[in-house]
């Protein structure tokens, strides 16, 4: 079984926008055991996108399209699909009346231009979008299987995971690659391969490691007959892994590092404040992307300027007037001021100088103290982070939850 | 002059790497006024790589093909154009020196498998790679252009610089094509769409919409002999636009909402401050991702608690018994309240259910008020936003920064 991605879209040319959703569904061609060898990105041209389509069906049994759904005049996907295909386009009544709701619920003035989105080849069944207008479009012609789904991330990823996977690891049938991510915080990337070397240079499965931003994630791969077998295979694997690694692995697959400490605190009841400076509201944002995150994050305060400091968790005046905000004293006073404020178990964090600007010879730019406050006492620990003011932020961020994680742990003097 | 990439590697099509150098190509293509309209990818296969380059030489005069020019076996791009062009692989001597010496400096083993990266078509001129070993290589043949470029970012991005996009330049003809951005808020796609339907209609400049979580963008592009003569071209278009959707447009090319917001605020010696409950930190965040943003956002708490909510911006105990946290009453108090707290000129709130769970029959999931506080009063608005947990927070998060901005810009009752 053979499949081909079709990306539609000027912007992805221009080089305006980065193609990551081909990126998902290789990845998910792969997890499925389906082979891709090609992958073709056009315009919004209809000639152009019925061309490509026509060659990805001479060569693919599997054809996914991306983008090209929306209601525009050069949203043109449905319409090349029905040249490729030589399917007449029908409208499709049960997807305007859907339409129809969506503008209702959200109070939007209709627009006939919408209709474009009802339109289908005849051979095709819609695919839901709960997180657009546009649904997407599976047709089965001639034996070949065409998928059509939309461009913007929020809506193709959603619909990939829960409709289109499920069809291509049923069209994929017999052998099943399965890979499992572990993930660590607190480790280098060299330190890690570091201890691992031979489980790296095994065949099969295979660990290969990928550094991301404060963390290293590491890809255990095989392939067998059903999942279960391929879990049987990577197991082993992975209790190695965790063996030698021990703490730094934080968790795995779908775990991120805010899901497992909210997860840590709320199996011992424990709750968290936070008292964000340079991040001003990262780690409150990542916690709260959790579902169900109240019940151990009880919020905190974006102490970005000096008044928010004082203010807010009575940060004294003298502590900012001697030390200044970024310094060890000010983050551990931020840490037990927003315990106090808001009678949490932990209080977190982070003061620092994200830069551009703002560094001095003696405060450089990457300067971050992270204060950690509990119920055994409070303690502040000094950073000095490379890179961007992003990367500066997001490192302080994935660094403060690892904080958060070791304290719930009861691995430190708190 | 037009252009076609190929980008060539197993692991982009398995999902393993995402293809960034495709993006600063087509962005060169444009810069360099050169059409760009098919983009294929294909894995280390010879047989596919040429056939993939035949095609793309039947319809384009540069072709560039990205990767594969290592010294590893399934490092095929050479042999692929060689067998593409009809030329004969010849060996390269002055190549070898080069290989030889990067060994002797590095003091490496000389392995003949590096001899591969010796070798190019006949008609191909090798291109300096200050940062690797293979050279890269620009092949002219039967009026066609072919260049060959390596994968690994830090060789290929300076290669493009100093290399490439002279050539590039030079076969464009010196056209440029330019293209400016136009971003908008608070007006969906079809809506805008419908306004411009004319200008869409136009050739040159071309008028193009894309949708972003809480935002369209619009992409107006034309070709000119110099840089200033598009502009010249572009900039009535650009006023119409901004004529017919008036103040929605709130910026364009690097403008992000948040950096908007602040400069208008800046520009009056106002300040903000944030209340945020659903969205969790993510106002803040973005406000402090903007280098100096601290001369006028204050910060702000993350009430994500009720206790949060009262503790540190007094909401009334009433209030959130009698009409609950998600309410045009809480968002109100809450904006006030961090106004009051940190002195702020203006405060905004949020507060909703972002779900998945947590949704009741009156108050649904999607459900935000979103409250703005300022000299001249407070006001709560109430929205129904659709989509995961991440879409409903993030429109939540667009939504007040454009509310903030429309009340800098003193057109509310505020």
């Amino acid at each position: 079984m053979r499949a081909e991605i079709v990306s539609v879209g000027t912007e992805i040319l221009l080089g305006q926008i980065t193609d990551t959703n081909a990126v998902e569904l290789g990845k998910a061609f792969a997890d499925c055991g389906i082979d891709h060898t090609h992958r073709q990105t056009v315009g919004d041209n209809l000639d152009r996108l019925s061309a490509a389509l026509q060659l990805a069906l001479s060569r693919a049994d599997i054809v996914v399209t991306i983008g090209g759904l929306g209601p525009t005049e050069d949203d043109l996907t449905r319409d090349g699909i029905a040249q490729a295909l030589d399917d007449p386009l029908v409208h499709d009544p049960t997807v305007e009346s859907h339409l129809r709701a969506i503008f209702e619920k959200r109070r939007l003035p209709w627009l006939d231009s919408q209709l474009r989105q009802a339109q289908r080849p005849a051979c095709a069944d819609a695919i839901p979008n709960p997180n657009g207008t546009a649904p997407g479009l599976v047709c089965r012609k001639n034996g070949k299987t065409v998928f059509a789904m939309p461009g913007p991330r929020g809506e193709f990823v959603p619909m990939l995971d829960l409709h289109v996977r499920p069809m291509l690891a049923r069209l994929g049938g017999g052998l099943v690659i399965a890979s499992r991510t572990i993930k660590i915080v607190g480790m280098g990337e060299s330190l890690v391969e570091d201890k691992l070397k031979d489980l790296m240079a095994n065949a099969d499965p295979t660990v290969a490691p990928y550094a991301k931003t404060g963390e290293v994630h590491l890809r255990v791969t095989t392939k067998a007959p059903t999942a279960q077998e391929a879990d049987e295979k990577m197991r082993p694997v992975e209790l190695e892994i965790r063996r030698r690694l021990g703490a730094v692995v934080y968790g795995s697959d779908s775990d991120t590092l805010e899901s497992v400490v909210l997860d840590l605190l709320r199996a011992k009841g424990q709750t968290l404040a936070t008292a964000e400076s340079c991040t001003g509201g990262w780690i409150g944002q990542k916690l709260t992307s959790v579902p169900g995150s109240s019940d151990a994050y009880l919020g905190g305060v974006v102490s970005y300027s000096n008044e928010a400091k004082s203010r807010l968790i009575g940060v004294k005046q003298e502590t900012l007037q001697s030390f200044g905000a970024v310094s060890a004293e000010c983050a551990e006073e931020m840490a037990t001021g927003v315990r106090a404020a808001l009678g949490s178990t932990f209080g977190v964090s982070v003061t620092g100088i994200a830069g551009p600007g703002g560094g001095t010879p003696d405060k450089p730019v990457g300067l971050v103290y992270i204060g950690v406050s509990g119920p055994s006492g409070s303690r502040a620990h000094r950073y000095s982070f490379p890179g961007t003011r992003e990367s500066v932020r997001l490192r302080s961020t994935q660094t403060a939850l690892a904080l958060v994680r070791t304290a719930a742990l009861g691995e430190t003097g708190l």
